[in-house]
């Protein structure tokens, strides 16, 4: 199988102030191709470290893809670098020369003096027409290696890529299929779900399977090689059936679904209603869930009870049990629960109440204490949690535990 | 100058299923300790390009800074590498054992056998405590150079960094100084606030100036050489001085904090309280509050009135008001808001109504328009926005929009 190296250039991506989302893009087509990324090199301005890195680049892997650079100021070194790497002159093309003029025509600009570098090619190098802006990027083959450089501004650089590579790279891969799915689980660690899939997760097996986390939510890659596509798709397909089940319900989505979609779209389908009682949480509950699109079919009111007078008075948490329970309690979630499912008048109510931290613990109620409770007409459930780690992820954690309490209970 | 170069490990990396934000995260807070990166190689999990991204990095840097690969799974290939690297065997700790052990022992669960492998250290290792998981760091001197590795959990390694590495870094970039500080600032786009800047931001200057843009914040990065670090921080000071000035009040505070934070410390510093009904935004603006550590001593309740019923209900909305002007008017924000203060006892609330879209919108009120109000004891006031961009960026706007009008209410 062939695979890629890609080179980042620029020094904004090294003081850190632009994330390099360009690498990941490319990763993500390169892989639809068929050609696996096997390293990222990310260098500043600067011709020596480019050049050491089109070196290494090409060591590593038979296809060499470089973004950034190709700008007309002086810290845009790429073409130099490049004809350094491939020891040739860098030549002056009038043809080029003329596209750039045009293109600052068509703007009713003058063309800067500037940006007459943009025209320079190493020689044996190819242009690749730039329909969005004023940098063409160049492509050679090179002792075997198919090396491509690109523009830096995403947008220039995905047109490019779709236009001009993406059919000769999946030529480059002969016929080579690679297809690709997420499993979104909820309720285990990471290490528990590796313990469950075995040897399924065993390196150079194909598909391949691992698992990535994230506060709470595991997701299981599966990448699959076929003859072809839809020989890749369906190994996929057949390995997701197996995967989910060994899993059971702790899968509570795919490809990057959020537990606030899942949960949302079984209200939608039963055709139920929800509201939210938040404190620890302050409003992060009611905010996941709305980040779904149509929400409203279904979320009808949230209260963010973040004083125990807010309970009582809002959310007719009964006094007594504040004075006698304090408001992280069970019985508090619950009343939290009932009087929010009772006041908006719908079929399901979640409540969060807990110690977010850093402070507001004790001994005998930790920070990182969270009781989650579900109301519906006959009952009402509540589990308690210890959640360790920081502010936010106590109350993220808290926030996916209830979507996740309301979700087994509408799939059950 | 000491320069760094960061290692990011991971195949998630390499197919395009994760952006690495951490990489440019450290890149700042390396750059703040007077430590710029002058390259970032990315491998997956695999043993002999790990080792390889070792070896390269050592040649170009004397910080060397390695992040995921630390997990318990049979693709977490970290220490294996950097045992490989050093030359050195992989030694079981007794200590990092009965630490992971606690923890799980902590969260009600048994330890998996797997994880076992995560009380594994190079000798001559130095653990780092992981507060915050089971992967404990890794430190270690060798041939002069200073080689970490972090978990690639982005909450983990961020914690670890600023607990168990700023201050060493700071020491190990000596008397070189390099200071460096942002200011935040909203209300006014980065172009302008780059025009209003004007030869400030000329390439080259000492101090450095610049800015960057995320939905509605411009942070404007300020960054200063001098003989030692004091001498750097005077230069950033004054530079700072001169800023705010050209800047005025869009500059709502430094180095990181949120219009939240200011907003909150204003409210406490003048003992003032607060409450919020938010409908488009569905709990993102109380979540913005109460992300602040403390935020209940000024902060009391918030609604989520989702549905016409709930404003009506919860906030004591005039039904002919709804009727007549919509739920998304400047009557209705007024009246959500001048609710939300009256049923909270709190000093100020803020409201907020608009039509996040996708969908939802129509040709009078298209999505995007939101309207934002504050209300006090003797008045309220609405503002009438109407915000480009996706329904997330819409409702963060919107939110940021809230918090910077009563900031502006506090300090005026």
């Amino acid at each position: 199988m062939r695979s890629a190296c890609i080179i980042s250039i620029g020094n904004e991506l090294l003081t850190g102030e632009t994330v390099d989302t360009n690498t990941s893009w490319l990763c993500s087509e390169l892989l639809s191709c068929g050609i696996p990324t096997v390293a990222v090199i990310t260098v500043g301005d600067e011709v020596g470290p480019i050049v050491d890195a089109f070196r290494q680049a090409a060591e590593r892997a038979e296809v060499v893809l470089a973004t950034g650079g190709l700008g007309p100021t002086g810290d845009d070194l790429t073409r130099v670098a490049l004809a350094a790497f491939l020891d040739v002159d860098l030549q002056f093309r009038q043809d080029l020369f003329e596209g750039i003029n045009q293109l600052f025509t068509r703007m009713g600009r003058e063309m800067p003096y500037i940006n007459r570098v943009q025209a320079m090619l190493p020689a044996g190098a190819r242009a690749l027409p730039n329909s969005m802006g004023t940098a063409p990027g160049m492509a050679v083959e090179h002792a075997g290696r198919f090396i491509v450089c690109m523009p830096g501004v995403p947008a220039e650089m995905k047109r490019m890529f779709h236009e001009q590579l993406k059919d000769h790279l999946r030529q480059l891969a002969g016929g080579q299929g690679v297809a690709a799915s997420k499993l979104m689980c909820y309720g285990t660690g990471e290490s528990a779900i590796a313990t469950m899939l075995g040897d399924r997760m065993e390196r150079g097996r194909n598909p391949l399977v691992n698992t990535t986390a994230d506060v709470g939510v595991v997701t299981v890659h599966i990448v699959a090689a076929g003859e072809n596509w839809p020989d890749a798709e369906r190994l996929v397909e057949e390995e997701r059936g197996e995967l989910c089940k060994l899993l059971g319900d702790i899968v509570y989505g795919f490809d990057g679904q959020t537990l606030a979609e899942v949960a949302g779209s079984l209200l939608l389908a039963r055709g139920r209603t929800l509201a939210v009682a938040e404190s620890c949480t302050g409003g992060l509950l009611g905010k996941l869930i709305t980040d779904v699109p149509g929400s409203s079919d279904y979320f009808r009111s949230g209260w963010v009870t973040y004083s125990n007078e807010a309970k009582v008075r809002d959310l007719d948490v009964d006094p007594e049990i504040l004075q006698r329970d304090g408001a992280v309690s069970e019985a508090v979630a619950c009343a939290m629960a009932e009087g929010a499912r009772k006041r908006a008048g719908t079929e399901y109510a979640l409540a969060i109440t807990g110690i977010a931290g850093p402070g507001g613990g004790s001994e005998a109620k930790p920070a990182g204490l969270v009781y989650v409770a579900l109301a519906a007409a006959q009952y009402c459930r509540c589990q308690q949690f210890i959640f360790h780690g920081d502010r936010q992820s106590v109350r993220r954690r808290s926030a996916l535990a209830a979507l996740d309490m309301l979700r087994l209970q509408l799939v059950n």
